[in-house]
């Protein structure tokens, strides 16, 4: 039974992650962090404010609303931000000094106002050291991890039992989700790059499946609107086409990512052929996900697998669409360190990773499989734990 | 019957809205936009990309991914993005222009790379610019938000149907979403602050409906997590307290904002007595909605009158967490121009703007009411239209 609770995170974890980036400073001199899912990982709360570490010592935490919930949820000291004009007084920030800042997410207009406040100040970016911080989980973190595959492999097995021929991809969409928020799943899903706004999953069906999407991901589909092009859309499920449904299970804002293919019917030939190997691509990747590797070895090797076996058009995306990497890290974020992709990435012990190969056939749909997996030292290990064959209707 | 469909934005609307931000431009040579909401209002398509806005003539659309999908979407010329390296020559911007830039989203690392691209450029903040010109709507755009009224009244007026003594508020919420986005409604909420991820309501119960948030709401919640602090949380609805249901209708990108209060029983004599009073605050903001007014006003006034009643510490927040205004312009995002709050907004014919005098009593729970108007020449008229009194069950 999953326990539907506010987690808060102990001080030792705060402790452990700022030690952590502030081994990886090098010349800079504290990080002024804005963005509310970096400020939750190293304060504890995600209230409106910023939390400044310090190359050395404890980090400030300064919170303009709601002081009262910060100061709840966060185990440090939490102190209240009025302005962001008094910044150098408030931190004790050196002129000179050299501040680090979310270069990739900070809107100029913060920048603008912090830059004038520290105005002897240089600024940097820090958010790759961010990146590379997050991505190694802690054993706390691995237990919410674990929490939200065990809901999302709940919620994907639901599907046999709201599944309809006729029904919208939209109103299946709308049953797992309702089973996921029931168990505790947090209802919103966290990507980190600009501009992308994403659905809890792509539960897409038939030929609608492979419309592309800009979102950094194989899949895209209709969705619902000029805003909201991605994902489920109101195109009617079909028997004998594939039912795609890649979601992600969440706890306590932690991710985990799963694909899994359903069908009331029977499939193409070459939909199940291509599914097939997809599998074998999981096999293939997962075996290799050992401390010490490198992710974008791990790309090369099944685009190479997949062009070997005639899938060089079709895995990750049609020619022009291709996505480019074949798995993520998940955390907090839906698209973490490390990439199996165009970045050198070295695995490392405790990282969660999604490894998804996916099949893209235009006037036919998708199909693939994904699965979440823990990197130990002694192999990765399947957290999301689903059986792996196409679940027929 | 509302027609489930991916509307496309006419040629006619871009060209108007193109021609009302020129109109603003004044020294300005061109606008650069990145935002996805801010790129489909100019161009019609919010794939992957940029739109610039040249102060004469058409705008150019350049899209990275997907291109096909934009250039369907798009009643404009779609030209592939290939690199922000080439800007200058890509969008003939000549050596010294005045460029206009979303300051207040656009994250610095692509303004980092904008400005390495437009190297002789002058950039300037235009998100004022362009939040006015989108706070006036055309009729197309009034058709989409009438829509979301009625697609949001539906959902308001199920929670008879599915409320039930003992429910989580978040079991609710997803009823509500259900029967929403199984009408057109697209599942997701814009709103332009940054870090302000929000559910698609605010749907709370009792005491937990009182704990404040970081949002710019008078409301907050509990929230399911660290990562997710606001709206529905786990908290069970009881019988004799109020049941806040503060939602956006949104069809088609556009989107509707209402509350209402429902109870299994009966209310305390001091929630019913504020309900009433939030009444007559909104009727009384209402009949001022007319062009001309101004927002600020607006507010001082409705503050005026909840002092005057005895209200002043519940009226919009508790004291240190009032969220300092009383209605705000919706459309596109939920936080859209005119505010009436702090800010010195002209009401003008053509708005849409939600008005919604909320009492929070930290024992006890929060009530209130919301309606969306739009204001034309002749009085405000009220696009959602549900019965106002609080629904007794």
């Amino acid at each position: 039974m999953i326990r539907m609770e506010y987690v808060l995170h102990p001080r030792s974890e705060i402790d452990k992650r700022t030690l952590a980036l502030q081994s990886r400073m090098g010349e800079t001199d504290g990080a002024l962090l804005f963005n509310s899912v970096d400020m939750c990982y190293f304060s504890g709360t995600a209230q409106d404010g910023l939390v400044y570490i310090p190359k050395e010592g404890g980090a400030t935490v300064m919170i303009k609303r709601s002081l009262e919930r910060a100061q709840q949820e966060s185990p440090l000291e939490v102190r209240p931000l009025r302005s962001l004009k008094n910044l150098k007084s408030d931190l004790d920030i050196a002129d000179g000094a050299r501040i680090g800042l979310e270069w990739d997410v900070l809107p100029m207009g913060i920048y603008e106002r912090v830059s004038r406040s520290l105005a002897e100040a240089a600024f940097f970016d820090i958010s790759e050291e961010i990146r590379q911080v997050r991505s190694v989980k802690s054993d706390f973190e691995i237990g919410l991890i674990r929490e939200a595959a065990r809901i999302l492999d709940c919620g994907i097995s639901a599907v046999p039992e709201y599944l309809k021929e006729g029904m919208t991809e939209v109103d299946l969409a709308c049953r797992l989700e309702s089973v996921m928020r029931s168990m505790g799943h947090q209802g919103s899903l966290r990507f980190r790059r600009f501009n992308s706004i994403v659905p809890l999953g792509h539960i897409m069906s038939g030929p609608d499946a492979a419309a592309p999407s800009f979102l950094a991901s194989p899949t895209g589909g209709r969705g619902t609107s000029l805003l909201f092009p991605q994902g489920a859309g109101y195109g009617k499920i079909r028997r004998n086409e594939p039912v795609f449904v890649d979601m992600a299970g969440i706890y306590n804002g932690y991710i985990a990512d799963s694909t899994r293919i359903f069908c009331m019917g029977n499939l193409p030939r070459v939909l199940e052929d291509a599914y097939s190997t997809t599998l074998d691509i999981l096999d293939e990747v997962a075996a290799c996900l050992k401390p010490g590797a490198n992710g974008m070895d791990l790309y090369r090797r099944s685009e190479e697998e997949g062009a070997l076996r005639g899938y060089k058009d079709h895995l990750g995306g049609t020619p022009g669409n291709k996505c480019g990497f074949v798995g993520h890290g998940v955390g907090l974020e839906l698209d973490e360190y490390p990439v199996l992709g165009p970045l050198d990435h070295i695995i490392k012990e405790g990282m969660t990773i999604a490894v998804e190969p996916k099949m893209i056939y235009p006037h036919l749909g998708v199909v693939g499989v994904e699965d979440t997996f823990l990197t130990t030292g002694s192999g990765p290990e399947r957290l999301t734990r689903l059986p792996r064959e196409i679940w027929r209707l």
